[in-house]
């Protein structure tokens, strides 16, 4: 026990009454949604610790001003491109939530990468507007990927991305990774730099993004990656949307109609992750979007959040939290 | 080389015309596509080894009688329950081509489990009829199946079954498998007879059906059944609709909304496969559809054809074919 000498804000209501309770063992422990804009310029300049999910309004560019003993700010989401870096003092440290829905969003790239392979949806789709007889199928099957013994090309092979490719060899897939790190995974082929991701696209059957969106990393899948993917390639999207150039996808998606993108994720409008897109998406047969769940997912279990509490309490006990980020990767245009 | 004291009659054009040179030099090969009504007439009586598709209309219960000489019927569907064993003569042998479409089948029964569990398919569709937003869902994700660390129960435990129960490994999944033979997987559990079927029902979070339609397994999914399972499971079909009790099932999913059925294979219309149901099953969105594709999907990789060519080679070489079925199994009211 260290006393109270720490000044917490938790900005969201995902975390619960139990690591509450635990957290004010630590530190005095306020909640955005309690307070005044009055209480909040009494209290701003204590705040040592910030707990956050999506970024609050209040917390503007002036606020962060006042609050000059900030050191540290932990997302309960696993991304933190949602943190203004740029208007934060050099002296934050930003710790993301990576790994906390490895799981959850794991399977759920599975689930958007066969309903691809298998078109689910779109058959479904045709059946239920009766544009399709038993007949016409009975006589083919080729239409539908056989996902043994293809190459899965993963992109960011963290927490998320390896669990994807620990799954993939349920499947018989051979895993090829695109990854700053080689882990120690058997079985997993590794690719680095702008060379190695052209290899990884150019040879996969599937892909899954599971990148951080970074300076480095936005818009990675444009018109000239595209054109490197096989022509009947399935790209899974389930990290963020802005990974993908939208204009390039759509056409694409128009001129290579066995290609096939199945996200979870979309691109961001006036900052924010937005259903509305440029191009008409939805109504290609080739494209199945779903809002955003998978996360959401994970965070039903109440994991990210006690994992996000834990690694709060570790700075406040005087550790060195875990999944400490780069902030010159965040510094970009891309402040979402 | 025994000659070419076989006659061999293809009634599918499935067969590559390299497999039909191998079989001519263990027989002679009579294709039924070729043949007019006088011609076959001709050699019926002659005819002793059959290789089949679906059945052949041409191949009636008078037909039939005149073929005299048969002995051995190959199936290239991995399913016997099309062959009219109740007017075959006892000493022909019939044999299935169980495990000719083991990969493709259980790939196709994940793609379905999956885009249930995960609801892509609802999700997708209330997202082109405008009826979600990213607000709504961000805030839950409970509705979302997560499936690792939960029971996956497989009836039937054979080519398909087996191959379904490997991939749930690399999920974390724990397989109950309910099957009249235990096998030797380790990490799965084996149940059988009808108190073996409850505990699995009642156990499992997500069931798949890989049995053959008998007359042990023909509506062994019926409003019972219905209410031993959790209400909020997914039940998967890649094997033959009428395993499920039509009625039961649109009663089942009217009255429990998070319970899912996902299904590639559908009620017989008489005595052939139909799109058509009695109740409007495609209006609910707890059901899923799709035109009986994963069959074809292995199909489409030439290897049923091999199999079974390879299997009618054992037969024409007086060797014992493999996966000879019980004909007592298939005498029953659902002769399709």
């Amino acid at each position: 026990m260290t006393g109270t000498n720490h000044n917490l804000l938790i900005t969201t209501d995902v975390v619960d009454e139990k690591s509450l309770r635990t957290l004010s063992k630590y530190s005095k422990v306020h909640k955005l949604a309690d307070l005044g804009e009055d209480e909040l310029d009494e209290i701003s300049a204590s705040i040592d610790c910030l707990l956050v999910f999506s970024w609050p309004g209040q917390l503007t560019s002036e606020r962060l001003q006042t609050m000059t003993s900030l050191r540290f700010i932990q997302s309960i989401l696993a991304g933190v491109n949602h943190i203004p870096f740029a208007n934060l003092n050099k002296n934050v440290v930003v710790s993301s939530n990576a790994g906390a829905y490895s799981d959850e969003v794991a399977e759920y790239a599975w689930g958007l990468l066969l309903s691809a392979a298998k078109r689910v949806v779109e058959l479904h789709v045709s059946l239920r507007e009766q544009k399709w007889t038993l007949r016409r199928t009975l006589d083919k099957g080729s239409e539908i990927t056989v996902v043994k013994e293809k190459i899965l090309g993963v992109l960011g092979f963290g927490g998320i991305g390896s669990v994807v490719g620990r799954i993939a060899r349920g499947f018989g897939m051979q895993v090829y990774a695109f990854s700053r790190k080689k882990s120690s995974e058997k079985e997993v082929k590794f690719f680095a730099g702008a060379s190695g991701l052209s290899k990884v696209l150019k040879k996969s059957d599937a892909v899954v993004l599971a990148l951080p969106l970074t300076s480095q990393t936005a818009r990675i899948i444009n018109s000239e990656r595209l054109s490197e993917m096989k022509k009947d390639a399935i790209l899974v999207n389930i990290a963020r949307g802005e990974l993908v150039d939208e204009k390039a996808m759509y056409e694409h998606l128009v001129a290579n109609p066995n290609f096939r993108y199945a996200t979870d994720v979309w691109w961001y409008r006036e900052s924010r992750e937005s259903l509305k897109t440029d191009y008409p998406f939805l109504s290609l047969p080739n494209f199945i979007g779903t809002p955003h769940v998978s996360g959401p997912s994970g965070l039903a279990t109440g994991r990210p959040a006690q994992l996000a509490v834990e690694n709060t309490i570790r700075f406040l006990r005087g550790l060195r939290p875990r999944n400490i980020v780069d902030p010159e990767e965040y510094k970009t245009s891309y402040p979402y």
